[in-house]
């Protein structure tokens, strides 16, 4: 692993990490912050929308003085595999390919060869970054924004007992019914339904996943918000489970970081309280 | 005047807006923030450093926060002229040219086109911000950080009266002392000594400029402490004539944006009292 950047910043440190990643057969780049002190630190996961890198919420998420002041630590990784041979989109467009893994592990050719983002988020970073830096395996939390809310929520759904709370800023909760989900799903999964259902929050809901502390950001000045993100979906199916389900609107804000960043000292502190119990 | 774009933010607004300058010849592009609130506001100036435009403190300041709780508009500049027929260095380095105009007008071909930015943001962009928005000429501060840090202390040196507060984080006091500085002003103001010594913040106080809230924060793991800033000369200038000024010295923080980020809310907040005043 290759130390990019080390940075102080609000009593704790930024830094920025590179690996050879077995799941993806690419080098992987993350973000990691840790608060002041020696740890074992709470961790706190971080899973970014379509077009992002490691880089984005790192540089205008705001959430360092929270996670310093709540000791928190926050891990941002990328949202695809990059580098040589690694296909794209074939009109390069920002829904789908380099930046959009919509963290699945591909099963279709030719997406299937790097394309493995489920494996890289749930297993091999978290097996790296537990073993290299003073973090608390036992106390993990996850959080994500729009295509990354979708990540936190469908990890968060499929690890119960892994992560103490799940949340997201504006998340696509039903890829299988929204045209950026289809058009991932349909190239990344092609006809296999089941695998459609394994990734998507509402399916999962509807088909029994059941977690304690569950909760959704909306701006409503999200220009996204009806076609793609579609948040009643996801309360509807929760109504129906029984799963319990905090959606917060958020008057006049759109779907950027200047949303996420107003908001995000308030939804980690609903971490840490978890996160402390 | 131009709307580039306008997001809501910690209750206010954030926005980004372009207009031709007479100064510079060219459009020019800034970043102002409104709390939340109907106004005038006080407001304060944000100069940035070398290679940045309007874009990094807006994406990486972390200033909206507390200029949300304490009622403060913040408008950020871009560093230097650009487009067509704007000259840049020869080389294309970061320390001179696009990206470094160094807050003066040059006197000397063929910087003396269009790099004009102490008429920039001494004059037309104060003019224009304060007929267009809710802003109060009356309670105006400025702050900075390295080129920009330079900017806000010469330009805050030289108007006593329009600025409640002075301050920079990792400043250029010394510009005609050090290799950014000698290069910018040789090419900026040739041999022309006189304008060498306007705008160098030790100079001016060495000539009798005085005010009567000036601060400066530095970071002790500064790459470019010992070359380039050298903020005991200014401690120096102003101890040797009578002008107040805090230095204050931040154990293990670098060049960046983490080191402002961490301390803006602090730095803000004594703006802040100033401008109650």
């Amino acid at each position: 692993m290759e130390t990019l950047l080390q940075s102080k910043a609000h009593g704790g440190m930024q830094g920025v990490y590179r690996h050879h990643s077995v799941s993806t057969g690419t080098a992987m780049t993350f973000a990691l912050y840790l608060p002041p002190g020696e740890g074992p630190f709470p961790l706190v996961w971080w899973l970014s929308g379509l077009t992002c890198t490691h880089v984005n919420v790192m540089e205008k998420g705001e959430y360092r003085r929270a996670c310093a002041s709540l000791g928190l630590a926050l891990i941002a990784p990328d949202t695809s595999p990059r580098g040589d041979g690694v296909p794209d989109d074939a009109e390069g467009a920002f829904d789908f390919g380099l930046g959009a893994g919509f963290y699945v592990d591909a099963t279709q050719a030719p997406w299937s060869q790097h394309y493995k983002m489920w494996s890289y988020v749930t297993r091999e970073l978290p097996a790296l970054a537990l073993a290299q830096f003073p973090l608390d395996a036992a106390r993990q939390s996850i959080m994500g924004h729009s295509m990354g809310g979708h990540g936190a929520l469908t990890v968060g759904l499929r690890h119960p007992g892994r992560f103490k709370a799940i949340s997201a800023f504006a998340p696509i909760v039903a890829p299988s019914q929204v045209p950026w989900g289809q058009k991932a799903f349909g190239h990344y999964f092609g006809e296999e339904k089941a695998l459609w259902r394994a990734h998507d929050s509402v399916s999962l809901v509807e088909d029994g996943a059941r977690v304690d502390a569950l909760m959704v950001e909306q701006g409503s000045a999200d220009p996204y918000l009806a076609e793609q993100l579609r948040p009643h979906l996801l309360q509807a199916a929760c109504a129906k489970a029984g799963q319990q389900l905090t959606v917060t609107v958020r008057e006049g804000y759109d779907h950027g970081y200047n949303f996420v960043s107003t908001f995000i000292d308030e939804q980690l502190g609903w971490h840490a309280a978890r996160l402390r119990e």
